[in-house]
């Protein structure tokens, strides 16, 4: 824990609404009949039983045993933007305490998903012709910096200690730490591809470095780590210097599309998901031209069991540009490009489970959080990690492990028992 | 072994080419200098220092250890046929005996699927934008009838003898047996769906019933097979009455399609091949149909890494309108049918292993074979057998097992390890 260097960074450009600055609450005047109106739309299409919406008129309600979830709209504005654009305007709302909510954030949120559902069930069968974001090499320095870059300090409050993943853990044994959760993710991505010691790797997307260290450290590979975040590859870069670990691998600050070279392995932890969906033929071309005859890999991504935009108030917050591709997506990778898919485990449970034991660490964190950044920053972040949780409790979000090879290369796995027979 | 009651079946209607009979191989001219030329033209695209080519005006050729293949056109009309469509002439003129092979047959049909690659690219280009096979419930019952109707006895020649799986066994060890190899396939699969007691299973195609009579006796499921070859049912219901498991398990005549009810899993191994991928879709929505909330199944499905044809020979007398799909072309099943995939496993060389296998038996009952048809139906199968174990090996086909289960239910294994922890 590193919480006593934590000092204030500033609330990073582009991760709020400009406008919650200038729309004070007390504003607004007093509810009238079509601000009555509205809220009976919108909690007539909620679970009455659990939920109790209140307007500004009222001061903030408190959940009870009856009903659960208690929510208070606290102005006019944020109640008609709500009611238009629910999956936009919620979470810019809700972070700047124009809506609050008692009792479960994740039950309330379920709520939200079930209105905005049915609210925009026309709207989404039109947007199955959308454009899926095909970031270029600018856009994905964008996108990237706006998300990694606010701040190592910052996420090392709440991920794993060991290991700094900012992806989903495996809880081999479910009873498991984070810190023991990525240590087995890590153990079971290896152990897929076979890593022995020696062989090379290229790696699309490092983070802070922690898994091309761990393929040096525990499976002697030889590892070229690619991440365009520049605070994560200073970080990364440091962190193998300290390990002693420098002449095993290499951080390079390039975009994955630039790796040259030859490699026993390509492995991709949780970069998927910025490639965009447009790119995943280039991936899957750049795959088969740096992987040796015998080569394998494994792409761990964030998918869906239909195509789906990314939510609206993520990508214009949290993840701009991302894309959770579905399966049959991610097949222009392989495909068209000369390799066989050999394994797909779909670990989505586990993911939620990350999440639950990183917002744990993030609510223990949360002044610190506060101190850093402001309220709204840790409201927006409090129901990034609620909703993601939400997500992949309810399959609205899937997590697949893509192991593949050659095709026809018959050096790969007799069976997976392999994966499954150790001791740690 | 049911050898002694081996009867003369008689060649069954479409399994060879007619003028194969008024082409008496003995009545070609000499070699003029077209002949020879075109031999030449099939010569330079194989590996000379493999493969030596000898036309009808030379006796039988011997393999040697410098020539490990040798092939002899038997007559004009055969090397005409055979430069032109190779991937449809081919086997008929070898079970003819037209052509003959002289040396591993595994290793003539890695050359002549070179030839053919090369022969057919151009081709196979135009083929892409081809009228994948869509058979409606007629066209199925034509074509399960083609392949799965000539013999029980026949078949029961040289699969494994306790289980009659004419589909890709499981090999947990390698050295299992043909016996055991399938009945670690039946424990898989079942394990991987978490087949509990009392449970109902909806099967679509039941072979001769192996898989449906294991799951009840195993895992104390209640299980209703579909399957619309008049030979299996009838065999499959015998074999229900003499296992006393008439109760447990219902052998339906009658298309999948036609399945109805509510099921705790639906599973369907080796009969997607001839579903056809424009019925996928259908297949989906039949799933969501009859599963339980909690429902789960699996596919296993001889599959491609890319779309391509089936070889027109293999289309024309062993498995009419058959089309192995890619990964891809199988979401159709899921994706639009609110279906979750959780886990894809590729076997394909366990299939080549369980064709080695059944070959094995297949020429240690030759003689019985032969009685029951012919010579030239003994080579057509052989050269089946033979092309299948290459068309694995080179990874020209997949075997693919699809886990799945509705999206969103959480009823869902939290790992594979319970798929690995058991003794046998």
């Amino acid at each position: 824990m590193e919480r006593d260097r934590a000092e204030p960074l500033g609330v990073p450009e582009g991760h709020r609404d400009p406008e919650d600055e200038d729309e004070p609450v007390s504003s607004s005047p007093e509810p009238n009949a079509l601000d009555r109106w509205l809220v009976g739309q919108l909690t007539s299409r909620l679970d009455a039983g659990r939920v109790r919406v209140v307007l500004w008129d009222e001061p903030e309600p408190a959940a009870t045993d009856h009903l659960p979830i208690a929510v208070r709209i606290g102005d006019r504005k944020a109640l008609r933007r709500v009611i238009l654009h629910p999956d936009l305007y919620f979470g810019d709302l809700y972070a700047a305490g124009r809506i609050t909510v008692h009792g479960a954030l994740l039950t309330a949120i379920d709520e939200a998903y079930r209105f905005t559902a049915q609210k925009t069930a026309p709207l989404a069968k039109l947007l199955r012709g959308r454009k899926i974001p095909t970031p270029d090499l600018v856009d994905s320095r964008r996108n990237i910096h706006h998300h990694y870059d606010i701040g190592n300090d910052f996420y090392k409050l709440w991920l794993d200690r060991e290991a700094l993943q900012y992806t989903c853990a495996y809880f081999a044994d479910p009873a498991m730490t984070i810190e023991k959760a990525q240590q087995a993710k890590m153990h079971h991505v290896c152990r897929k591809m076979r890593l022995k010691p020696g062989e090379t790797v290229a790696e699309a997307g490092s983070g802070w470095g922690g898994f091309a260290l761990f393929m040096a450290k525990h499976y002697g590979a030889k590892v070229r780590s690619f991440n365009i975040s520049k605070e994560q590859v200073a970080y990364a870069r440091d962190w193998a210097k300290r390990e002693q670990l420098e002449n095993n691998v290499e951080f390079v600050e390039d975009d994955f599309r630039n790796i040259s070279g030859k490699y026993d392995a390509f492995v991709s932890i949780g970069m998927l998901e910025h490639a965009g969906a447009g790119n995943y033929r280039e991936l899957g071309r750049l795959i088969d031209r740096v992987l040796t005859p015998e080569g394998r890999g494994l792409i761990h991504s964030i998918c869906r069991d239909k195509p789906q935009p990314l939510n609206p108030w993520i990508d214009k917050r949290i993840f701009p540009g991302a894309y959770p591709p579905t399966l049959r997506e991610m097949m222009d990778i392989f495909e068209p490009n000369g390799l066989s898919v050999l394994d797909v485990e779909n670990i989505r449970l586990h993911y939620a489970e990350t999440l639950r034991l990183w917002l744990d660490r993030f609510e223990e964190n949360v002044a610190t959080v506060r101190s850093m950044f402001d309220e709204t920053f840790v409201r927006a972040w409090r129901l990034y990690l609620v909703g993601s949780i939400a997500a992949f409790l309810r399959g609205r979000l899937q997590l697949f492990q893509v192991l593949y090879a050659r095709s026809g290369a018959n050096d790969v796995p007799w069976t997976r028992a392999h994966v499954y027979e150790h001791d740690d």
